[in-house]
């Protein structure tokens, strides 16, 4: 086995399962780790205690007049179960078809360590980094990134840099590099409609008082025209057309064609906004979704209930230059505006978060595209991602810069599932990936 | 405590839940004592086993040239939880504020040994009953009677008879006497939505693929106009108008008033066809319902899912002369018809039965009708149950004869609920209606 996959086993055998706290002691030891390695290999590091897991920071000496690069990722994993659908064991690495097999395998200890064995590699061959490095490496991504804000907003002084590298994100095929350079926000709330004060028979009281449950249907039908498109007075103003090359590239991207959703979906039928393609859909467009509905009866078989309440919870994907407060404002107006008669409403808001979008096109954006390209061999193609990552735009807010979004993930890489898998050679990209990248964004 | 109060006692100590096959020894135990009380007061009795509770039967002498009428009661009761919110405890009944507190004290206890005490005072102090009678009695009402109908048919020579009577629906209010002469039928299907192969992230495909849980609103929205009205083509065509009569009357029954609706189901405001007053819209207008809505993330909080599939059972509530055969046809069309593109339908039909009226004004309508009055020294209102009761449709079916609805339950009797509870004056006021009716039926 090479020193690099010798690297990223040991580092995959840590169960460093953030969300569980019979873990704690396995997610220490995974930083302590790094620590180590980051140590043995040049760096300067620090360990920062938080809330709950520690944060790892390393760096090479900086110098003035050298650009200074952020490259973050993150230690802890998603748990396994159910194990019983795992073909290996999920902290026993293994390597099978060509991929590395293992829990955190892409997500994100594989594209991580790839980060750091490009940075050794640099420094063995050359000494030096060309930049002022920082990894920024959190154990608390996979529960959401409770005590990261604030540990940003407590050092962002020592954090100070240009730009920010994240491997984490999606690639759109085998072999095709791919720089991300959007995300969508999000905004979200719960409807909740309530009637009588208690379920009723509904033999006894069906069709003297407002069913809850049929008025949540209509409320939450609302929300659409019938072609798809969203009903909510005022949503779509704030949309930035696509760019007639975002359109252009899009059309071609492998693995975002119309037949590769339908086939990735297993939907009937693609179906949503007109007049846009499934990549500009999911990338570029807005949507309003039912993330869960329900009220009344939920067992086998019938119950001729009337229910007391129901509820729809709501999720807004935003794009720019939407902005998810005033979104929010507009979807309240709305549901109230279409509640039907008989019931009362409340309308909860929940969390939510900017969309980003960065220009390709800028210094930084050049660089990572001639890194994709001179690393992959190919010419890198250009997306938006259609989820939402906070930490992106919470690295804006509190640090002022972009992020380059560098994905190694394949869509069968199985993250969060059972049996999540990296390809060897994406490992081995990654690593030159890094390379090249320091060296572009030094220029 | 009086005789008749020590009787109703002793039957009410029997846990005899039929559900619950922990009781099924209770439930044996007071079928066992029933057959002995009939057979005290001077009834010959059966016992016949069925796939699970027994049914008793009890007669007199039968003669030629008498009516024959048959009362049908049920001793199995519903199950107690939450025990936690009952003041005394449910098998150990008591009198308190002029009620009787115990499980089945209404439901159907307390009704059934009301009919059991009016024969025997009749055979105690005429030494004969005006009528032949059949007490029909069965362990298996509040499971659905699901060895009933194969009973009937299979006795249907003995149990052959003129009319029907049966105590365990409601009175409008107390001391007003009531006779249900019609009841509402009911056709249930649940219809399921399927869209992508599994859940999927609502941020990676939203906007792409047709959302379930969308899906399933818009087509629930679709079963009502927005003032009320179902909007299945046909639905309304059968329905047969309301009697000018019925009309006049129910605008002035108590405790059936828009007011009485209002209060008891404590909805911020009534809802429904227009038209119709709301003993109108339940008695004798149909309905759609929504029993149940469901798709997605049912928890707290939110979880970005665009679900795989979304669900609603729905239930219709039907009225002379509409056919559930025939209405279910037009729902799965109707549903058909409105499924929203990007999904597959699957419409299972459920359980249906039919709606049943009689002429309240036939010579055994009449008979009730002065039996009421007699024993309550009021005038009897006419009315028709919102629900559904399918042995009244079964013995119609089976065996060829209508049947009286002679309601002593009032709507604050918690049936089915903790702290069921029968006026004493009820349970009185139900012998002197039991001794009434024979007569007036021998008439």
């Amino acid at each position: 086995m090479t020193y690099d996959l010798e690297n990223l086993f040991s580092f995959l055998r840590f169960p460093s399962i953030s969300t569980d706290s019979n873990h704690a002691s396995d997610v220490r030891a995974c930083a302590d780790w790094l620590i180590t390695k980051l140590k043995d290999i040049g760096l300067t590091t620090e360990l920062h205690e938080t809330a709950k897991h520690p944060v790892v920071i390393a760096r090479n000496q900086h110098l003035p007049d050298r650009r200074t690069v952020l490259i973050y990722g993150h230690y802890d994993v998603q748990p396994v179960d159910p194990l019983a659908l795992w073909t290996s064991a999920p902290f026993e690495p293994v390597i099978r078809d060509g991929r590395i097999w293992a829990r955190g395998a892409t997500d994100n200890k594989g594209q991580m360590m790839a980060h750091i064995l490009g940075v050794e590699k640099t420094l063995r061959e050359q000494g030096e980094l060309p930049v002022n490095l920082i990894f920024l490496f959190e154990g608390e991504e996979e529960i959401g990134s409770p005590n990261l804000a604030a540990f940003l907003q407590q050092h962002r002084e020592e954090l100070r840099c240009d730009v920010i590298a994240i491997s984490d994100t999606g690639m759109v095929a085998p072999g095709v590099p791919t720089l991300g350079y959007g995300l969508r926000g999000i905004a979200c709330c719960e409807v909740i409609l309530r009637g009588p004060k208690g379920d009723l028979h509904s033999g006894l009281f069906g069709g003297v008082v407002a069913n809850p449950a049929a008025a949540i249907a209509r409320i939450v039908a609302s929300l659409h025209r019938a072609d798809g498109r969203v009903a909510i007075e005022g949503f779509y103003d704030q949309v930035r057309p696509l760019e007639p090359w975002e359109r252009e590239m899009w059309a071609s991207v492998p693995g975002a064609s119309d037949t590769d959703y339908l086939s990735v979906t297993g939907s009937p039928s693609l179906f949503g906004e007109p007049g846009y393609s499934s990549a500009e859909r999911t990338w570029a467009r807005p949507t309003a979704e039912v993330n869960g509905i329900g009220g009344g009866y939920q067992g086998e078989g019938s119950k001729t209930v009337l229910p007391a309440e129901a509820f729809a919870k709501l999720s807004f994907r935003l794009v720019p230059d939407q902005d998810p407060k005033e979104i929010l404002l507009q979807v309240q107006r709305h549901l109230e505006h279409h509640c039907p008669p008989g019931v009362t409403i409340e309308v909860k808001p929940g969390h939510d978060g900017k969309p980003y979008v960065a220009d390709p096109n800028s210094k930084f954006g050049l660089a990572a595209r001639a890194a994709l390209r001179s690393s992959f061999n190919a010419e890198p193609v250009l997306i938006r991602e259609g989820g939402s990552i906070p930490i992106v735009q919470t690295f804006r807010e509190i640090l002022g810069v972009d992020t380059l979004l560098l994905g190694l993930a394949l869509s069968d890489a199985q993250i969060h599932a059972p049996n999540e898998n990296f390809p060897v050679e994406n490992f081995e990209a990654g690593i030159r990936l890094n390379q090249a990248l320091l060296i572009e964004l030094a220029k």
